[in-house]
């Protein structure tokens, strides 16, 4: 069953309906670090705990019940596949390492596409407590209040920005690891702000940018419609097939200034 | 004049003082945050903020009202002498390129030493709403809690371990950017945790460990302690007089086996 392209009043709709599983989500986390959670190691050597599968389920459940035609991609679990235009993209806990050590910067990503264009987008961070949200046309906000990421202007410089990254083995298997290791001597402040956290922070313009290799649709569905709607520059320098038919992405988003900057330093792919 | 070596009961009421006064600076923090502040250069090229200063006076305040008789050494202003075995070090704001731009990671560090020993140490996070105290013999607390540390232990590892590092450019102006690149290469979670934001999680074995260079003393003397008192490894692989006589110290701590896999693989200065 196909819908007809999404109206404004859908997509808020859609992104209400985000929201409210993201702050079902967030009381899952809180309550499963204060009662302690397990955790073991996927195939792919990475870890999955408890909260990452609990969350994942509840997003789910939530999801087939706004909307039972909509397909479904999440980290975790398999595919649902309807047939819809309407493509729901999971992460349920993004920096699953983070959580594991206690380290407060992890959180939940929730994106929907339609016809493979991201038309809503949310990054919720529990242990900061904030949420970003965005849909295609209405504008970033966080916590409510709208963002407006402002260019690097006046008297400042793409030097004086805080540039984020991911972590180098992220850049090792993109095959670019010289990526890295070139913008860790050329930018004098630059952080492995990994994960969702980096990402967040480049929506609100808190750093001039993130540089963020080897992502799957579910780590960057959500950040790259909320840096396109808060006015930022997203640009992909490079894109895999990678297993199971996953596209995995090589990407660059903030301040245009900045992106710009850091492109023209690592060239493409 | 010279105190008797400190009791107890005395560094008890030094760390009380040092909370209550870590306390009034994240409320002036907030306070400042909200209401907008401004920023300049300073000399050496780093930047300052009406923020810094005016935590760094109400320290100072309160600590010459508590004790006038003792020392006190402040990154922003300059340092006041009494000639007693006690002495406050202060870093107002650690992390100011953090505040500047709005990245929730910052924090305000205060430490007293009797004889050069470290004997009271406070980190407080007023983005994260977490204080870290220490007093000499007495343990590490988190918010009240005590903090114990476990060394890697069981099933876990080392390059299970997040490791938190400084920027490279620390590394650079302690002569020693090959410990940067060479941590980078070898562990596969290094990630650039810089300012006290690192320490604390070393502290509360959130990371594996903290590689943290070109560190003043009021950078340092608080986490010395604390992780000490938690029952961590802290070891300076190097130190410089620089400018101002002021010592400039390379250390390494946290969890003791992940602080000897580091020291072994960087060697000493």
């Amino acid at each position: 069953m196909t819908d007809p392209r999404p109206r404004a009043e859908a997509l808020d709709r859609f992104l209400g309906t985000a929201l409210k599983l993201a702050r079902e989500a967030r009381t899952i986390v809180l309550q499963r670090i204060a009662a302690g959670f397990d955790s073991r190691r996927k195939q792919d050597g990475s870890f999955v705990t408890d909260v990452d599968l609990e969350v994942e389920t509840r997003l789910r459940a939530g999801l087939q019940e706004a909307y039972p035609d909509h397909s479904i991609l999440g980290e975790e679990q398999a595919p649902r596949e309807t047939g819809s235009d309407y493509l729901w993209t999971i992460d349920p806990i993004d920096g699953t390492h983070s959580l594991r050590h206690g380290v407060p910067l992890f959180g939940t990503l929730l994106a929907l596409t339609y016809r493979g264009q991201a038309v809503v987008g949310v990054i919720d961070l529990p242990g900061l407590d904030r949420c970003y949200g965005a849909r295609f046309g209405g504008g970033a906000c966080r916590d409510g209040r709208p963002l407006r990421l402002r260019d690097v202007a006046g008297g400042d410089t793409v030097e004086g920005e805080i540039v984020a990254i991911g972590q180098r083995a992220q850049f090792v298997a993109a095959g670019r690891p010289d990526v890295f290791d070139c913008l860790s001597r050329a930018h004098p402040a630059v952080r492995t702000y990994c994960d969702c956290f980096g990402h967040a922070l480049a929506v609100e313009g808190a750093v001039g940018a993130m540089v963020d290799f080897d992502l799957r649709p579910w780590d960057i569905t959500a950040s790259r419609l909320l840096i396109a709607e808060a006015g930022g520059k997203y640009v992909e320098v490079g894109k895999r097939v990678a297993e199971h038919g996953i596209e995995h992405h090589d990407v660059v988003f903030g301040k245009p200034t900045v992106v710009d900057w850091i492109v023209a330093r690592i060239g493409g792919s």
